[in-house]
């Protein structure tokens, strides 16, 4: 099949083997997004080897379970190992199985190819009445309404979302769309713009002197979790969202002198997407910037490392 | 009157001025404990200058109150500015205000002095049941108890409590009143066997490889997070209780992954830990280990340094 592979460096394949069910579901993607982790990926983060991207909308071609046969789905990326000693993957929660795949990410092939594999239980069957280039937001949607799941914000504490990447978009508009009202602070002018258009209040970070009842650290950068820290009230709430690949010196003592709570947030259960986005509550349609085919996947990549894009997709089938 | 100044070094004076009340409360101190932040403090946390001490137990000698007159009393160290405008003052907060001092670590007199000033709101009296030298415990105690006002943890999880010296020796203490079944972490064999003899869980730091739901850290050393963070079980709680004053490099990446809350917890109402002390759930008189005349600060700071030492008190007066 067609993928796109990485050994250390990007590739195009037309000669990569097919995937093998063994027990799992063979899905051919419709569609594929390019996430920062993928951009990340690509510059040694978790020494991936393979097939990266894990945010995609396919078709079910082969299953066990005929029913399936032909749906449309999207796929949670975390795959548990699925063993009844296994407490986490006993307790729905294989997303933190210490012996877990993650699609594109750990030890599996993902969905910057014309098929992937996936186990049963982490294929979610897509309403008709989401699109495909807004099914590839599930993934994304999910890991930010998974700030809901984890605590209770109450809607007048005042919440800025420090970072003006993709993922910083998608999390100011599902706040928004939770009945909240984000500021995003960012340092680039032309994304902050594009988010103002969206009607999304937005400020330059560095002309930011406020303090904040939430910060929700979206940069992606190590150094962000230091600047979560300045911008923070007494008593307040950093909610990390980016896996910053490097290490960073920090002073924690003002955690502990004003009694932050800090709350590690990753993937989310694709539910409560999908309702946001059935509801009309959520559209995230303004954030797509460009679509290729899978073969012109470096003038995807390059798109998508360039300001002010938001979101690139890939269509390798 | 006498006092332990601190203007760089630590100096004993006889001639130093008393307190004024200016509207605040004055108490002549009989029981002041050395805390692990005295320590710090002398090593240049905090830039302090002046009387330190926030660890006492005393007399009111001076109050327009005259029903406090002769009452004894320990006290609340955070001072706040206590203006109408100020929310964290209005809102039974101020040990939060940002323009709060505090007593013998910012910008207030403290302990280690015959006599101090506090606020009336800031004494709190102190039942016959609990004798000076367990009564001068209170602070301390308070601050363990703020963990379980700022969360609740199930009984049935696993906590860590990570450092042996006098503060992960309260917070294990609390947390066995309270009906869990800490281990304590250390790395100091002779600590960890006191802790033993008072029947704690215990085992050497360095010989532990499995995770806790919850670790909290008492190490009061910059590298306590990143021991926390690799011990802490996916979702689990990390509860920072020291403040390190020397930054740190940490992968913050777990953090995310695991999707770990980390909560800041500093000092705590004196109620549920004066409530705890009268119960008798706790009794803290073997973490005692001598007493001095204030006078003989050298030897009582030297004696404080020492490991195993846990406690150590001056009395002033």
């Amino acid at each position: 099949m067609r993928a796109l592979e990485f050994d250390g460096q990007l590739k195009f394949r037309t000669d990569y083997p097919d995937p093998v069910a063994d027990g799992e579901i063979i899905v051919r993607v419709r569609v594929a997004g390019i996430c920062g982790t993928d951009l990340e990926l690509t510059r040694g983060y978790m020494a991936f080897r393979g097939i990266p991207g894990h945010e995609f909308v396919g078709e079910v071609i082969k299953s066990a379970n005929r029913a399936m046969l032909g749906r449309r789905v999207a796929g949670e990326i975390n795959a548990g190992c699925g063993r009844a000693s296994c407490r986490w993957c006993r307790g729905a929660m294989a997303r933190h199985c210490p012996d877990r795949t993650v699609l594109g990410i750990v030890g599996r092939n993902g969905a910057f190819a014309e098929m992937l594999a996936l186990p049963d239980a982490n294929l979610v069957v897509i309403p008709d009445s989401i699109p495909d280039e807004l099914a590839v937001f599930i993934e994304p949607l999910a890991a930010a309404y998974e700030i809901f799941e984890q605590t209770h914000m109450a809607r007048d504490r005042s919440v800025a979302v420090l970072g003006d990447g993709r993922l910083g978009a998608i999390v100011a508009l599902a706040l928004r769309a939770e009945g909240h009202l984000p500021i995003v602070l960012g340092r680039h002018r032309d994304k902050l713009d594009r988010l103002t258009r969206l009607g999304l209040k937005t400020q330059l970070e560095s002309e930011i002197a406020g303090k904040f009842d939430v910060v929700v650290d979206c940069t992606g950068k190590s150094g962000g979790f230091a600047r979560a820290i300045e911008l923070v009230a007494p008593r307040g709430t950093i909610i990390l969202k980016s896996t910053a690949a490097a290490g960073a010196e920090l002073n924690l003592a003002p955690i502990v002198i004003n009694e932050i709570n800090v709350i590690g947030s990753r993937c989310g259960r694709f539910a409560p997407a999908i309702a946001a986005m059935e509801s009309g509550r959520i559209d995230l349609r303004s954030l797509i910037d460009a679509e290729f085919p899978l073969d012109q996947w470096r003038a995807a990549f390059s798109a998508a490392e360039n300001s002010p894009a938001f979101k690139i997709l890939l269509r390798p089938s």
